[in-house]
């Protein structure tokens, strides 16, 4: 039986101007896992047979979404840099994962992701790897809602020697997981260039058939759009439609090199995309174009990527990222604001996520995420509550306590619903087997 | 007196690969504010009188410089966001600036300042501002090391009401501060658009006469450049090396829009460069052109600019920023690498303030400006140390002590040569009156 809270004395942002409302002190009552009831506290009943949470000195925030990670691969992290993505992964990061993933390190590593994740206030996470099994698992385990989606490549991969069997294990994986309340089974169909055609279109019409998301690293870098531009005369969106994959169902991760008909298709099929600009610049990809991508009426989410290509998993600090790149490469100061990446990270990334019911907005009757953000640390988010102080004050932003599905993960700083210190110990043991 | 200090078991960086130095611990002795010796722990005479700081799971990095601040900025950080520099300082900054700048103001904001540079590892700050003889107070009672750069404009400013009396007040605030072991005194002439010729030419011969550094806003948006063109015929450089202000004690603020000749100019000058990517691209002004400018053997340091354009003042997220947008919009995934970017913010950076030979690295005879970072914090530096895992991962880089010509400023993430909270009260309520 889940417990129900009660926050008192919280803040709440304007959704307007982000401004904290008048400064008035709001309550948010969490019944069963469910937002009931939001309000002043002058209008607040305490019951007393419901545990308080005290959110004084405190902003309440939806919780942050995360739409693009690979958390077992915290245990990459700071492996190889400075390479561009292809050198990066042919030379570096494939070789290791060959060598290193397993069921044991995809738990450890994911839930070492977790436990940074929540840190920064994150509440859902798309994750896609290989032993996807596990990373649900630990998402699971870490309190986290998440959306799961097992890796498919044409080459042999870890938990899939044999690439025939490919879609038997994601479709298991997919049974085994379906109907749980925080974990949501998809599919990530890695790329065009390690995924044939035959293969991304088996693995749509295995999403379609079990009603699942399907993901797919598209249009990432230069070399990969003319690649394929050679290949089949395609942009890889319109390759993409050209074997029916493109739907409501479908969200293209990356999308840095699209033109104006690519970006017209994804609007008019409504597929969905989500920007992860820090890994983007630091493997020098390219700048995604977000306000085209806006005003054309495609759905924008952001996400971290990995820890290998980041190298953080703070969602905070991606969406001031975001903002400040969005503005300098052509978008002047006005976009991106601070208040549409924000909602990139929640209310659009729950709709990305094809979840916009149940999260992204702190409203009655959806799932109780809710962060709290102390604002009482040196005076950061102070004198003027806004999105800018939230989004362009990132590495001052102090997450107090996380609130997933109605319980509370994270207290007063501390991670209550599992040992980050184990998962931490478990990766360092792991990771001396990486350079071994 | 001077206390001595032994720092102990810490881990250093090789400088050329990052890697902490085959995870060897070493110890740091401080005497009289003085790096004497550094050593691996074998090797280590521990002295029964010298007072011990255990480093032990800590990275210990020489002391981060900020290249370029407005700490008295703090009180308008979030007024004005989603704007272009030229609106944003016009009908926003200058406006409450009129309004609100006190000596009481620029101290205590100044202060808060310190409190979050010192919070994330920033040992020396240099800043600008008017009232600057209140900052150097504030910076000088913080336990911070600053260049304090006292600022002039045409029109009547902050504590100097009488244009014309705006020489004498700067060199009455050299004289006071010269000689000062933390504080060193300097010129800013705003900006060629705030500044006449007659004006930078007399702040360029008064910073000459005092043995001081001269800095100013250059460069910074296209409009400065094309303006600046239109009226003189010259470039912002080619126009400041036509009133001989170029030299090896001039430092360009911003450096944006530079052509190759105004960087062959500069490189010949020994003229220094402050990029400040992330107020650059907040406020849509452009990408500075760092690649080039290092590769014509410009000297180029890193700064946070103020509060009121970034919006924190963490050096660690700036480089992170700088490196990213610099391999995104040209440089490639080589550049800039994060050894680089790290240097720009040590030992780079020292040198464009003129003191190389004091701080900027971990070595003996220089001042001791130590930086301790916690290692052990989520697993974030872990599993592989390097300047990647410092860079990349500025939201969950931990400092937890701070060591400023060789005193302790911040103990175990307590700073304890000033009461913070203080600072903090005191900027609230400044800030009820930018609004009110």
């Amino acid at each position: 039986m889940k417990k129900d809270i009660l926050l008192i004395n919280g803040l709440l942002f304007s959704p307007e101007s982000g401004e904290s409302q008048g400064q008035t002190r709001h309550y948010i009552k969490i019944a069963a896992g469910i937002i009931q009831d939001i309000g002043p506290m002058d209008q607040c009943r305490v019951d007393d047979l419901c545990p308080v949470v005290d959110a004084s000195g405190c902003l309440m925030l939806p919780g942050l979404i995360n739409g693009h990670c690979h958390g077992a691969m915290t245990l990459f992290r700071g492996l190889a840099d400075d390479l561009e993505l292809m050198n990066w992964l042919e030379n570096h990061i494939f070789p290791a994962e060959a060598k290193c993933v397993t069921p044991e390190m995809v738990y450890w590593s994911s839930k070492l992701a977790a436990a940074e994740m929540i840190r920064g206030g994150i509440t859902t996470v798309a994750d896609g790897y290989f032993y996807e099994d596990a990373a649900a698992r630990a998402f699971a385990d870490s309190g986290m809602r998440a959306v799961a989606a097992h890796g498919v490549v044409d080459f042999p991969a870890p938990g899939v020697p044999d690439p025939a069997l490919k879609f038997q294990v994601v479709s298991d994986f997919i049974d085994q997981w379906q109907g749980h309340e925080r974990i949501v089974p998809a599919v990530f169909a890695h790329s065009p260039y390690t995924c044939g055609p035959e293969t991304l279109q088996a693995a749509k019409v295995l999403a379609r058939s079990k009603g699942c998301l399907f993901f797919m690293h598209l249009a990432e870098t230069k070399q990969e759009s003319e690649g394929i531009k050679t290949k089949t005369g395609l942009s890889p969106v319109r390759y993409l439609q050209s074997l029916d994959i493109l739907d409501g169902s479908s969200v293209c991760v990356h999308g840095v090199w699209l033109d104006a008909e690519d970006i017209a298709l994804l609007a008019e099929k409504n597929t969905k995309v989500i920007t992860c600009p820090e890994s983007n610049m630091k493997l020098a990809s390219g700048i995604a174009p977000v306000k085209e991508l806006v005003e054309t009426g495609v759905c924008v989410g952001i996400g971290t990527d990995g820890a290998a290509s980041n190298n953080t998993l703070n969602i905070l600090q991606e969406m001031g990222s975001c903002m400040m790149l969005q503005k300098v490469s052509g978008g002047g100061a006005p976009f991106l604001s601070e208040k549409h990446v924000f909602e990139m990270a929640t209310s659009k990334g729950a709709q990305v996520l094809g979840l916009e019911k149940s999260i992204g907005s702190l409203e009655p009757g959806k799932r109780a995420d809710v962060v709290l953000v102390d604002m009482d640390q040196f005076g950061l988010m102070k004198p003027f509550d806004s999105y800018a102080s939230l989004v362009c004050s990132a590495s001052g932003v102090d997450v107090k306590t996380v609130i997933i599905n109605g319980e509370v993960v994270m207290d007063n700083r501390e991670i209550v619903s599992f040992d980050e210190k184990e998962a931490m110990s478990r990766v360092r043991r792991l990771a001396e087997k990486v350079r071994g």
